[in-house]
């Protein structure tokens, strides 16, 4: 971590945009602001001239804002069948895409191999076969796993020795991969690592970068394979709230740039390429709630209740998230207060909070960071319509670029038998 | 506890069937059978005679499911205005659906009078404002916290001194909110409590009820109003694994109405009336996983990777949840192995497993108790389409309940402006 009091670098609503916004759209509402979109894209693309820069589509695959990232340059990755399908119906060429996936099918890889997906990320064994029985020409990188254990949440660890993802370079069988890769004629191009996620610093990412380079030399040596790419992932953090202070982004590049140059041999000198996900959009967005109920229990803080919960946002309750919320049109002296969902159980969004003690059914709240594994994430629990996503333009104006799941489509898949 | 090795009483496939459903709708499918969904609403009919048993309809809401219900003679407890759709939907009769809901919107309340709901509960002061502007005629509850711990996980505890939800008795709001609304017209005719999910025996939903049961006395006293009916909510649990044992459902029942009415006084005989969602249907259900990738990491147990994750499943990563795992059509001696999901996170769904050593790609696994709080709870996270669900009718026919998710409808809300 650096020091406390770095750049506050997140998207926030002003007040009457906010109270515009909730009246035009209704709430819960996500809102994504374009110029903050471009401008990270841009950080990013002018921090890390060393490759390519692929947007981890899973934070966000709004066909708005996988088109944002390919207008900036950014390739998309894909870890699914239907995030290429987005990509592809946001106009983005199949070229420009990379496909993940830690298990895909027949289906996933002939479809890839079709449309002529850019490169794609080989995750295991049975997965090479696929790629053999495909016929597939495209470049093909190998998925590794470093051991490298990222201490971030363990739901997002993903590169340590036990992972389900990628070929353990420890045991051989990353070697042994490679080698049969070759011997069947499939067009591999270098090696992959994805550490983990929210990582506040570079230590992790580096630890997985070096061993790649440390493969790719040996891969060198023992098979004479020379790497042409080395993609060490993505991972870096964002400002959820003040105590979550990652490196900014040049920073972060130029500390990653420097160890994976300096392992690298002579010999070597591949394209380095990046898959930032959270870290492009996360702090572009925000979400908007209407305050209903207001109550004080009989022990504890008092709750102030919104109209979501973890249908919209299930990371609290998955992985313990802390967010900043502030409070719309609201202010005077504060109370201990936590924000609590719509949903039949617990639904402790938020805690540990000082909200105004004039906080009442009709306010607004606006929570900071939530552009990432919200909307892409999102529910129907409890049958509530996911939430509309709004772009605010370049020029100011607001479009809708998700709408709210209406009632017709939210049963569309109900079948009755007429005997029943 | 009761004695370990009670009876199995959870619904699963016979290989053959297994094969033959993910032949005709493929995999990940939850299925459910009509049959047990019967048998387990009748013998809840015949061990609950004392009032209005209620489908806690979040546990499941498929319209299939819903229909089951009614016709078995069940209410229908929705928490949301598209709770409350759905079972319209179904053909519920509005009179036969009870609305919950710790937030409830004008909408929600406007809606609710309008189509004529048979009840709802009450939840906090807000809302009896709500019904009073509505100028609502129908019978109401009033939710209260009774401020009893239910020892289940946190996420699912609800009945707790420092709740989300309804009136605290305790410190007095309990009381006053009964004679607000007594004062201002409503037609309260009684009580409800839910002290958590998931419950082995029934001491806690004991100790709620009487807590329910001394402030009904109470309430008879102080203001003199006489308690038409007293629900205690739901909460038993189910077989998730063989080390889950919860108490049968009549020697459940007995026992819970034993002691409310040993406190009740004799000037009370309310309908007590109980809202089980869980119990009704998860052991009726199943889910169907193909097998992909299986792979040996540097460290740790064996991965066996499906074709599904914690967007049809996300109670492993909630909540930490266990579930029992046959492979199907692969036996022979087994090995230490996990189960994870294609998501690009850990995903990790079901642990501590021993599975058979030639399980392989293309085999498939039931995993048994899943027809609660997974399709209610699906994502299309990583753009899955969610799964389809089949309702194994009492002929042995399988009819398609919900259809899986198709491209054409998940990409169906985004909007791409011109200019973008």
């Amino acid at each position: 971590m650096t020091s406390v009091g770095a750049t506050d670098t997140r998207f926030a609503l002003a007040e009457n945009q906010a109270w515009e916004l909730a009246e035009e759209f209704g709430t819960p509402l996500y809102v994504l602001d374009e110029s903050h979109l471009r401008s990270r894209a841009r950080t990013w693309k002018a921090a890390w001239p060393h490759g390519d820069l692929s947007f981890a589509s899973k934070a966000n695959s709004t066909l708005a804002v996988l088109r944002i990232m390919a207008s900036e340059g950014l390739s998309i990755d894909v870890a699914s069948e239907g995030e290429l399908r987005a990509a592809l119906r946001a106009g983005v060429p199949a070229h420009q895409c990379r496909l993940h996936g830690n298990n895909k099918t027949w289906e996933e890889v002939s479809f890839a191999a079709a449309v002529g997906v850019g490169k794609a990320i080989v995750d295991n064994f049975q997965e090479l076969e696929l790629w053999q029985e495909a016929n597939a020409s495209l470049p093909l990188l190998l998925r590794l796993a470093p051991g490298v254990d990222p201490k971030t949440n363990a739901k997002i660890s993903t590169g340590q020795a036990d992972t389900k993802f990628g070929f353990p370079i420890a045991d051989g069988q990353a070697m042994e991969a490679l080698r049969l890769a070759i011997e069947s004629g499939l067009n591999i191009v270098g090696f992959h690592c994805h550490v983990g996620s929210q990582l506040l610093d570079p230590g992790a990412q580096v630890q997985g970068g070096v061993q790649l380079a440390w493969f790719a030399r040996a891969a060198l040596n023992e098979l004479g394979f020379v790497a042409e790419v080395i993609n060490v992932g993505g991972g870096l953090g964002v400002r959820y709230t003040e105590s979550d202070d990652p490196l900014p982004i040049p920073e972060y590049c130029k500390r990653l740039y420097a160890a994976l140059s300096e392992t690298l041999s002579d010999s070597l000198s591949p394209e380095l390429a990046q898959e930032p996900g959270r870290s492009l959009v996360a702090e572009s967005g925000v979400t908007l709630y209407r305050v209903g109920a207001v109550k004080k229990p009989a022990l504890g803080d008092r709750y102030v209740v919104v109209d979501g919960g973890l249908s919209d946002n299930p990371r609290p309750a998955l992985y313990g998230s802390r967010y900043e919320v502030r409070p719309i049109g609201v202010t005077g002296p504060g109370v201990p207060s936590r924000v609590s969902g719509k949903h039949c159980e617990t639904d402790l969004l938020f805690t540990g909070l000082t909200l105004p003690e004039d906080l009442g059914p009709g306010h607004l709240l606006q929570v900071l960071c939530t552009g990432a594994y919200n909307s892409s994430m999102a529910s129907q629990y409890n049958r509530y319509p996911r939430p509309a996503t709004v772009l605010i333009r370049e020029s100011g104006r607001a479009d809708l670029v998700q709408a709210r799941d209406d009632w017709e489509s939210m049963f569309a898949r109900e079948r009755l038998p007429e005997d029943l």
